[in-house]
């Protein structure tokens, strides 16, 4: 997308894991001023082929960097897992607008980094395909104007199984979602609906609105992205083929929109669009996700951290399919939760919950 | 929906044709300061009724007092056919926010009315499901971020019927719309798509789009009002039941929405939606609106001329349903098209293409 719009980008600080090959393909390309790397060794490869353009920096701090550059106006956060909430939180507080792509800094700090966003006055906008939907949907729009927002779902890989089915679902089958390419952590939230769950966590607190005012419904095409109702009855919808490019640039653009090169929408050729209400007898980690969500706190902590280490498990081969929901359930129900807590009291609680989810695996594998 | 919101809203004129007790009750209801009729016999009627605190006018020029009186700053022009251009244009010229429900102002005269209001600056706010629909969607946008609109289409009574079945097309069935309950005229144009291609040659103007970027797709359920889509491939679309008092309160409090009593979308029950391409074989009345709208000047006040007449000779019983397409093609293969017609010009062209399309309706009647 970038590489598509020169004139309207310029890339300042990039921060990348332990590809180094694709990182300096990067710095030739885009010629940031800074990039971090994970590890010091990785750093100073990149510096060494890079030359003295670029400043390489490593670890934590380098993330803290490259998130507070004074040249950047805007930091797209897309990290994997709970690293991604010191630095987002850094480049809030620097007044960076934020493309917020880790889902981790809404669901287990939701409070902590919507405070932080309203106090520097920046905004925080969703690249999640569904939130990306119903922010464009608000777009031009009172928020006290808003009755409900309808997050849509594909359903997963195991839409139509039936428990007895579930119970027997493996591996190979969880990872064949219906719509959308991506990693096997996700595919398996996903099949499990945990995916839609920490969603509607995340559009909680992107949204500021109550649970109540936030529905799921099975939409197996994943064309309609995601919908928001208004008070007078009207309805906002976001449509496209399922394309994260298009998200992704949003976040970069807004208000405006760019030229993108993506297949256009076909609705002629789909020649249908279906819908379906959730099943959460069938998948209750939708049910806990909402309940975590509600009881607030830690609660959502332990729901993502517990459930993050019971999936990893079953990709392992480790546990079956159900064992998923069960692990998250127990977890969810010993876990003392804290109300409006600390960055320290929410790691306090991922992991706990991890030693917990670790643990409860462990016992069930070695009972079969 | 103005009883619903008496804080919001303040009537201060009414107009109306004959219907002496209707408009009783509302001076009762609303208490505007001045009403018009559509004779001086109804105006007296009502002034006896009324009382002295309202004034009450009559004819062409009441309506014109009624659309630019002072205190007024939001004109809902909905009177049916040419005779709500004059008062209509007058609004605009007196800086009056328009809602537009009057087809014929846009469609022959749309480059009079538009630059008129761009010229006073006044924003017109369609009232059209489907306009009103595109209007919504490009809240917040930027025009030239529009790839192309398009039109939803029920498709009509007649949706699913051969050519060789709409010859013994028969009234009663042509009345049998399949979604919303309208007047016999519109009902008429729904089954012979003609009323998408006024809808066409409306967005137009409306939205400043060359013909090549507004389409039409058939959605049987009517429940996608209307569709844009973006640069970006992203398509915003609004949905809700059909129920025209929603676009009629949108435009009455756009940018903002008020609470309205209107059934709520239902997906779930719904279950789906469907979406075909237009056929415009079975039913050229949308290609000659298309070839009409190109062709631009005096066209499409022919094209709606002659398909004003032919279908209330359809609607007599004296005219086949094929003979409304027959009619309309004639009419327009014959006139000589003025460009930039002044207001004049297109009253010449109405009145050529009414009594074109008469002589032809009785030609094909003795014929039979």
């Amino acid at each position: 997308m970038i590489a598509q719009h020169p004139d309207e980008f310029q890339v300042v600080a990039l921060a990348a894991g332990s590809n180094v090959e694709e990182m300096i393909r990067q710095v030739k390309q885009f010629k940031p001023k800074l990039v971090s790397m994970a590890t010091q060794e990785a750093a100073e490869a990149v510096q060494r082929e890079a030359g003295t353009n670029v400043k390489v920096l490593w670890g934590e701090e380098g993330l803290l960097e490259v998130a507070t550059h004074p040249e950047g106006t805007f930091v797209m956060s897309a990290l994997v897992g709970s690293r991604g909430l010191p630095p987002t939180l850094a480049a809030i507080r620097a007044g960076k607008k934020i493309g917020l792509a880790n889902k981790e800094t809404l669901v287990t700090a939701g409070h902590i980094v919507t405070q932080a966003a309203q106090e520097a006055n920046v905004p925080v906008i969703p690249v999640d395909s569904e939130h990306s939907a119903i922010f464009q949907c608000l777009n031009g729009e009172r928020r006290q104007d808003v009755r409900r927002i309808i997050l849509t779902a594909s359903g997963g890989a195991f839409r139509d199984w039936s428990r007895d089915q579930l119970r027997e679902a493996t591996v190979e089958k969880a990872l064949q979602h219906p719509n959308w390419s991506m990693g096997a952590k996700v595919t398996i939230d996903s099949a499990t609906l945990m995916n839609k769950g920490l969603e509607v966590i995340e559009a909680h607190w992107l949204f500021q609105l109550p649970y109540e005012q936030i529905d799921v419904i099975i939409h197996p095409q994943s064309i309609i992205h995601s919908m928001v109702e208004f008070v007078d009855g009207a309805v906002m919808a976001q449509l496209g083929t399922p394309d994260m490019k298009v998200p992704i640039q949003y976040s970069l653009t807004f208000p405006k929109r760019l030229p993108l090169r993506t297949p256009a929408l076909d609705l002629i050729a789909l020649s249908r669009l279906d819908f379906r209400a959730p099943d959460l007898q069938r998948f209750p980690c939708l049910k806990m996700a909402y309940e975590a969500g509600r009881s607030g706190g830690t609660m959502p902590t332990v729901l993502n951290a517990a459930n993050e280490v019971a999936v990893e498990c079953f990709l392992k081969g480790k546990l079956s399919f159900l064992s998923i929901e069960e692990i998250v359930e127990r977890a969810l129900s010993t876990h003392n939760p804290v109300q409006n807590p600390t960055l320290e009291e929410i790691e306090e609680a991922d992991q706990w919950a991890r030693k917990f989810a670790q643990d409860c695996a462990e016992s069930m594998a070695s009972m079969t």
